[in-house]
């Protein structure tokens, strides 16, 4: 595992723009659920989060034995990772730390491609499987459905791990979950937590055709889903928690890029959804993030995403007050900062 | 994953005796705290469940580079299982089947062994690992403490993987997690789940020394502990949830056992828990679960457990209304029941 996620700091914050969830949600119906649920804890969950599988497929319009319910996202990598025990995969760089990291664990041989030479580089190295987000972490870049289609269609022997993690976080379309029935090579990996703002409860799910289910499904830990955590996923995907102002929040994505590449020390990158990265002119990363920290402003120190040449931070767009505080912050490490 | 473990019906039941759980918690501060602590799950929690693990550290007097935090014990069996990969294990059946079930999966050679037998096939089939469970889960039955040391220190070169999960449902002693410090052959594994009644949560962790730890760390997935399984931890370490009558527990299960040795189709093995296996001495398991399943009462088929012969239900004792209404169904399969 390595060290240094987003989110990584325990203390009282005023703002926090480094992990990627919606930050206006309002759960107090949620909470009050979960609340009422708090007995079921005195039995075990199902071992294999059952209702809610029943649940996320009737929504998804597939069946139940083509999904499994994961303790976060990223239990499903590990997951696909062992499945595929010392295979090949190909990962679209720079992305999530974890594909990488699930893929050494099991002993695969790890390639990483940037995005623009992925076509040539599945040619290359015939990749058993190739992982990619998208939209993408960190930089909120997206391929289309057209783009994943045909990749899918010209590489048959190649199994495509693609993240959905965020596909709530764009206006671009993203490939629906009954894809898996139009193609063998498919694996759809989803969360609820970054939409619903709820990644303390870890909850995700991978969907895929029944043969590569039956293939994933011996390598399932039983029980990894927490009772809570079952329940608030029946009750996200049975009642809808408000609206989600997908289109307002990317307006303001633009309004807090504009503001930061004012300041003549920074650039951002561009993306199609509320999180970025920022490269920096001057400076490194890690200063910005402790002076930052100083101030109980909480960034990522995005430098360690592999494939990343030179000093980044990534950001999620908040609040216009936030945006504001970190603008005003920014504007004093601009002035002071010289190398 | 095998299928059949205890506590597998979702439905409304009016006893379940079926997963050995302490029945008696007033969980409801627990729950009053962690409906506080709602709104911490829109942050990530701890990749490692740090703050919990330096709680659990300090009250089992070791250091917090003793232990890793688990999703349940179940998570640990398989860590372990995974850091082994390949090696040889002997189990001490009967026993819980996750150990042999996390040995298949990362590939170890599995030898299973009758407890009288231990001692002889250590030494038949050097082991990499021994696993057992002590308390035992189904039987309650103890090894002594000292019988543990002496194992330990007769064959240094096996790691004793002890599962402690019922270690608070017996009044015989069990190994301190500080014996870690004094044989470097020892991971213990165990559940704030029984005795605190929140299996629903998922919360056990496994103790070693450093080397051990070190070994074992590098197979953790991030983000396994959810927050509201963190706080609750924490809450738990930090506030007695009232008395743990075990004494009063142990003498009902006598009480319990004795009404149903009275039957004749039934006879109750020994026990030092207040739980035990019970063996058939007419029709099976199986049909007597669905018998039971009519009257809205869950017992656990024991009969899958790898090592036991002949037809065999595990019973948890419940409050005396509850086992004296089981007795009452249990007279009526005896009378009804002839082969």
């Amino acid at each position: 595992m390595i060290n240094g996620h987003g989110d990584e700091f325990s203390g009282e914050l005023k703002a926090n723009f480094s992990s990627n969830v919606w930050y206006g949600a309002d759960n107090a119906a949620l909470y009050n659920h979960l609340y009422t649920c708090m007995s079921l804890t005195t039995r075990y969950p199902e071992t294999d989060a059952a209702s809610l599988k029943l649940d996320f497929a009737k929504k998804q319009d597939i069946k139940p034995n083509q999904l499994v319910v994961c303790n976060g996202s990223t239990e499903a990598f590990y997951l696909i990772a062992h499945a595929f025990s010392g295979k090949t995969s190909l990962i679209v760089s720079p992305t999530f730390s974890e594909y990488a990291d699930a893929c050494q664990m099991h002993k695969h041989q790890v390639h990483n491609t940037k995005r623009n030479q992925l076509f040539e580089n599945i040619i290359a190295s015939s990749p058993d499987l190739v992982w990619l987000c998208n939209p993408n972490n960190p930089d909120g870049f997206c391929f289309t459905v057209q783009e994943l289609k045909s990749l899918m269609k010209k590489f048959p022997q190649t199994i495509f791990v693609i993240d959905q993690a965020y596909k709530d976080f764009t206006l671009n379309e993203s490939l629906k979950a009954s894809e898996i029935n139009n193609y063998s090579n498919l694996i759809l990996v989803q969360s609820l937590t970054k939409r619903y703002s709820i990644p303390g409860l870890r909850l995700g799910c991978l969907i895929s055709n029944e043969q590569l289910i039956d293939k994933i499904n011996p390598y399932r830990i039983p029980w990894t889903v927490n009772t809570l955590a079952i329940e608030a996923g029946k009750y996200i995907l049975n009642n809808e928690n408000g609206c989600f102002p997908i289109s307002e929040w990317l307006n303001a994505t633009k309004i807090f890029q504009a503001k930061i590449n004012a300041l003549d020390s920074f650039e951002t990158t561009s993306t199609e959804t509320p999180y970025f990265l920022v490269h920096l002119k001057k400076g490194t990363a890690k200063d910005l993030k402790w002076f930052l920290l100083g101030e109980k402003i909480l960034i990522r120190d995005a430098t360690n995403f592999e494939g990343l040449e030179g000093e980044y931070i990534r950001l999620c767009t908040l609040s216009e007050n936030k945006n504001n505080l970190l603008i005003s912050k920014l504007k004093i490490w601009n002035q002071n900062t010289i190398l």
